[in-house]
Order: structure tokens, then C-alpha cells, then sequence
């Protein structure tokens, strides 16, 4: 298969299914984050899955190749990442499985309709206009900072498109996980499933993976912890596994 | 010292300051949840503490003997138990440091007055009606199950009758978690520190220390993981250091 590579873009193996990625290291690549979302996340068969805010499309490819889920769509507001993820779509022969869509998430319920998702998936940018340095590329900074949605808005809309008992997937920073919890008890997506990730056995976590249940309970599973490093550049077992080595 | 021990009552060694506590095996003992919430909580010279049902009085008379806390109160519900902590508080010769109230933690700030303490403890029942098993022995089912007081009541008198900016530190299950964070937000007194504790390392936790700053600014901090059991029964050196071996 022909591929047309813009300036700058690079075609990056998956490990999975002998799927490809194309990405452009000066505009935003995808980070242990995504990989981490992708196996923590849990699609059943025939379910119907989108994911906000896709980038590159990394989350949908990845679900397409690790689960039998019917359908994905990935949203994405930066036209230019966008189209990277729907030539990634088509270099992977994947155009009838993923949907890559322009567009908001601020209007994602109005676009795409009320229950209309068994699965919701997102990496949503992790910084508030208070927290942290903001890039001076607008894609990064688009995919880092909350400039063009917040966390509220992430949450409200899924509990929109879910369907009643759908699945919501989320991978955050720790340091936000009391607003996190607020807002999707306010919206009824209630936390069921977490866990946090540490890059050390002996260090602080810096990513947290969520699963929330659209009208569940008040009863919450975490996790055992997910620990990257055994020691300095050598991954544990378990992020061998979902890397897919 | 003489001490009285009623029939069933057993005096046991507290590893600080020679200090003694009084417990019957067949009622309540204090569990590995108090000494770490004594190892996680913070007192600052000449602070002012309550630990809300305070059962033997486990919790206090830790923090006198690490801290330099000026005054601890601990309050009870159960007579017998806060009996027993009374005569442990006289045992060490702490009746000028420590007192033991035996009132409702529903009326606690009635009682004491609002924002009268620098820095509250509590080491709350962990069951709602709905989950568990309620013991048919009425001192431990109330010390493990919501009968005489509900989370809200521990978070919404905490909040009264602690000072501005004062410390509010809780043990709790991981599963009740969303509720927990949610309800000190609604109350204003915002996580900023918190724990979670696993058995091992590749178990999920079974308690969760939190750290809440009444009137803090929203950002949590997750520390790294406690772990209990480097193998089966050997504890880490992190758990015999907070045992004081």
C-alpha cells in the first residue's frame, strides 16, 4: 500500500495486527497514556465505541485491533490531526471499522445524538489555563491544556451519548482525581473501576485510569497498581504486555 | 502504676514512650487502619486535635506520643469504650494532654463549638447498611457499620469545627471512595493528600488515607503506594517504622 507522508509526519509500527500510525513528532505524538487507556478500556463484542478527542486516531486503532467491538469513532477538533488519523485509518484498511469526525466535543451530543455510545473513550487534555507552562504550538497546546474543552464538558457530553449503562474509559492526571470524581457523580457516570499508574513502586502516580458506569452505583473497585519501571529503562511484565512485545 | 482491668480486658504494649492501651479482644481492637492514620496524619507544635469516635483511644494517644500537638480529644459514643480510654489516657499519665468526651459525633460541633480545632482525626465506620455483614456484637457493629453516624455526619461536623485552613485525616475502604471525595467537596473541605494502602504489592488497596484542608483549592496529591507485606507475614520497613519496631 502507497502512502502519502507530509513534511514532517512519520509512519510508526503498533505491534498490533501489523497496524501503522502516522504521526508528526513537532506537532503531538501519542504517550503511554493512550496505550495504558486502550488496555484498561473494555469493549465487548458488537459495542458501538467512541472516543473524544482522538488525535491521531492512536485509541480507536489500537481498540479496533485488541477488541471485536463493532464500531469506532473518533472524534477530533484539529483538522490537520484528524486527517493524519483518517490516512492512518485508510493505510490500515480500516475504513469500514473507524470513523475519524471533525469536531467539537463541546457539541458532541447534538452531533452524534443521545444514547448512542455503549462505550465512551478519552484522553482529554490534562491541564486547566491555571496549571502548567502552555505550549506555544496550538496543537500541543490544544491536546495538553484545556483551551478548547474542559473536564466538565468531557464528562456532560458522554453521559449524554451513552446509552443507559454505558461504559465511560478516561485516563487523567492524579492530581485533578477529586474534580474528576465530582463532576462524573453530577453527571451520573459513577466511578466504578481505577487505577493508578506508578512509574515507580516507590514514586507518586501520574496517570489514573477510570471507568465509569452510566447510572450505576456508589461502589468503586481500585485496582492493583499498575507500576511502569521495574528499574531505569526496563518496563515491568504488564507494560511489555500492552505494548504488545 | 496499678492499672484496673475489668474482666475480658487485656493491657497491651504501644511500641512509643512505654506508653500502655486497654482493649478486650472480645469487643474491639484497634487495627493496623489507626496506626497508619496515626503514621499519615499531620500536628504541628501546639496544634489542637479531635479524633471523632475515638473508640480505646488508639488514635490520640499515638499522636501525643509522635507528635508535639498541644491537646488531643478524642469522642465516643460507646460508653464502655470510652471507659476503657479513659483509664489507658490515666494509665500514661497523659489526663493533661489527652481527653476522652463520650458524646455523638452527629452533635460534635454542637458540643465543642465551631472551628475549634486545628486538626481533626477519624477512623469512621467503614459499612453502610447495605454492605457487609453487621456483627451481631453491638460495640463492633457500631465501630465497623453506620449505625449511630453516616459519612456526611463525619465529613459535615468535621467541617464546623475545624478552623479555617484547619486538617481533616481519614481511613477509609477504596470503594466508598467517590462518595468520600464527593462529600468533602460538597463540604468544603478539599482532598490534598491521600494514600492508598495495599496489602501487596500486586493486590488491590484495602484502605485509602486522605488528607482534606477546609477551604483548600482543588488539586490532590496521590502519594506512592503503602505497601504492607514484602511476603506473607513480612511486613515492609515502611509498616514496622510506622509500628515503632
Amino acid at each position: 500500500m502507497t502512502i502519502n507522508l507530509l513534511p514532517g509526519e512519520r509512519l510508526d509500527e503498533l505491534q498490533r495486527n501489523g497496524y501503522c500510525i502516522i504521526q508528526n513528532p513537532e506537532k503531538f505524538c501519542f504517550g503511554m497514556d493512550a496505550v495504558l487507556l486502550s488496555g484498561f478500556s473494555k469493549v465487548k463484542p458488537d459495542e458501538v465505541v467512541l472516543d473524544l478527542g482522538t488525535g491521531t486516531g492512536i485509541i480507536p486503532i489500537l481498540l479496533e485491533a485488541k477488541t471485536k467491538g463493532k464500531h469506532f469513532t473518533g472524534l477530533e477538533i484539529q483538522e490537520e490531526s484528524a486527517n493524519m488519523a483518517r490516512r492512518s485509518v485508510a493505510y490500515n484498511g480500516l475504513e469500514e471499522k473507524i470513523d475519524i469526525v471533525s469536531g467539537d466535543i463541546k457539541g458532541a451530543s447534538s452531533l452524534f445524538g443521545a444514547s448512542s455510545f455503549d462505550v465512551i473513550t478519552t484522553n482529554p487534555p490534562y491541564m486547566t489555563g491555571q496549571h502548567g507552562l502552555v505550549n506555544p504550538d496550538e496543537a500541543k497546546a490544544i491536546a495538553r491544556h484545556e483551551l478548547k474543552c474542559s473536564l466538565e464538558d468531557v464528562i456532560r457530553e458522554s453521559a449524554k451519548l451513552l446509552k443507559p449503562k454505558g461504559r465511560f474509559y478516561m485516563v487523567h492526571r492524579p492530581f485533578r482525581l477529586a474534580e474528576i470524581m465530582t463532576c462524573m457523580v453530577r453527571y451520573k457516570i459513577e466511578p466504578k473501576r481505577m487505577r493508578f499508574v506508578y512509574p515507580y513502586v516507590d514514586k507518586e502516580p501520574n496517570m489514573v485510569l477510570i471507568e465509569g458506569l452510566r447510572d450505576g452505583n456508589a461502589r468503586v473497585t481500585i485496582e492493583k497498581p499498575l507500576i511502569v519501571y521495574k528499574e531505569p529503562n526496563v518496563y515491568t511484565d504488564e507494560i511489555y504486555d500492552v505494548y504488545g512485545y
